[in-house]
């Protein structure tokens, strides 16, 4: 493995579409492999800007998305977009169309979007999505956007140690700002209220200047509210501007912060799947791990009791 | 401690109300000394019905889960709800105002309304979750409610094992049924339209039918569509004999094996969380992980061979 490994990340670091792509499923897929590849990589890696978008569905993200990848791509940039997305089987095809607008740029060698499709494994999500972000930094794609759906827990955690982060809004969404709730005012380095031309924008717009008042707690400069309609291309550059200015100003001074949260982040995700993963072998082989989970559904057993006959088996040299 | 566990639970166990919030409150603060409480608690558990339900933000969910809360306090059951929430320090306030309609039961004793404002653990949302469904089984509240905002991957994680999945989907919200995909699709054992009386009803009707011909793969019957109007308390009454016919129906030969999932992901989560919390311990000890996390920020290191390193020191008899 290791010789077709280095193959692999010499090939992507030429810029090698097909080295790329496989890099990127073998990182989602094969959590065993994806040592390998990353222990080549890493030192080409930490170049690129990552910025993270995030919001709930519907909100317009990837067409935002579209609309700083043409901006970015008339600056002269390779442009890699991450979407992470816990899809079903059934996302990501034609019937659900949200996707269209993306192909815009899919013939377009200077842009490399990538859907990840992680489902199922807790956590494993962070972690295949950072390994994907190094792969596209170190194929020499800069800025790389990570567009996460949802305001879930993980999601909140991928995006929070990007370089900037713009929480996406809509107006009309519930009676009230109920989108901004969930975790992520605090990680929102600035807000983008899409489909602006919509009513209710200016409520929108109003209710959360007042949430940043009221979490005001210090002289932290507040987030910018930007304002866009990306399907009508409106906005699109100004949403540019404000990243940059971000990145210009708080961006600069948070920066090696973010990097190192980022690393911290992804250090923990690898332990704790690498050390659930040898003592689930060593001590739940085959169908121990069933019998254990049968024992705890019946009651027979505590999960907290189980566990620690398990940990009581772990010694730390 | 286990003194004090042990008469803790059996004050929760009568149904003190002080005992179940001072226990949740352990579950979710304390991860150590959550196993004491659940050891003593276990064994009186798993006896309630667990009810999902899992949304965008702006569903209408809590107005739903309000309603429900009413349906089945008429059939004089005691209820417990949930409320998962990735959420900010400046949620949960009145400045948001979607727990109003639940505060109708504010002052009812046999409603335990718990909003978990678990954040930042990733995967500790989830386990702490499960504890607090088995405190207030244990204190005798049954059905449970469990509600998450998002579509996130933990909320979706935390969900899909409740005997029953309601997936919650409103007219409108994008320009068509985007919410969906995120993975839901699969766990929904019965989808709700809630805000049915809004334009877009039937659309958000027919695509959601589309949808789940084109993903009926085998004979397991279809998920039914009920339509709500929570807010104006239309359709609660139906839902709740729609949960009724599932649970009866699919629900019944699923029971057991949602049990054995519910049980894994427990078992997994907590032996997640306290293999690496030894490990870390033992291995980065005060700033050891600092330092560390401070090399792979800088790329001296690549975060695979730094936790190669780290298992490599692990032994497991």
């Amino acid at each position: 493995m290791a010789d077709s490994a280095r193959q692999l990340v010499d090939r992507l670091l030429a810029g090698n579409i097909r080295a790329i792509a496989r890099s990127i499923s073998i990182v989602e897929q094969e959590p065993e492999a994806a040592g390998d590849l990353l222990r080549y990589l890493y030192p080409h890696t930490g170049r690129a800007l990552v910025l993270g978008l995030t919001g709930s569905p519907g909100s317009g993200k990837s067409s935002l998305v579209d609309g700083l990848v043409s901006v970015f791509r008339e600056q002269g940039s390779k442009v890699g977009v991450v979407a992470v997305d816990p899809s079903s089987a059934y996302s990501g095809g034609a019937i659900l169309g949200d996707r269209v607008r993306m192909q815009d740029h899919a013939t377009d060698p200077g842009v490399f979007i990538r859907s990840m499709a992680t489902r199922g494994h807790l956590g494993g999500l962070a972690r295949a999505t950072n390994d994907a972000i190094d792969i596209l930094d170190g194929a020499g794609y800069d800025p790389i956007l990570v567009e996460t759906v949802g305001v879930g827990q993980d999601e909140i955690e991928i995006v929070k140690t990007a370089d900037a982060v713009a929480v996406v809004l809509v107006p009309g969404m519930g009676d009230d700002i109920q989108a901004i709730k969930a975790g992520i005012l605090e990680i929102a380095d600035l807000f983008v209220i899409n489909k602006s031309d919509r009513d209710g924008a200016d409520r929108v717009h109003a209710d959360l200047d007042y949430m940043l008042a009221l979490a005001q707690h210090d002289d932290a400069p507040r987030p910018e509210i930007l304002r866009t309609a990306a399907l009508a291309n409106e906005g699109i550059t100004e949403l540019d501007e404000g990243i940059a200015r971000f990145l210009e100003g708080a961006g600069k001074r948070r920066h090696g912060q973010r990097r190192r949260d980022r690393a911290r982040s992804r250090l923990l995700a690898v332990l704790g799947e690498q050390l659930l993963a040898l003592v689930q072998k060593k001590v739940l082989p085959g169908s121990a791990l069933d019998e254990l989970v049968g024992r705890v559904a019946n009651r027979e057993v505590d999960p907290y009791s189980a566990v620690q006959a398990i940990v009581e088996r772990v010694e730390v040299r």
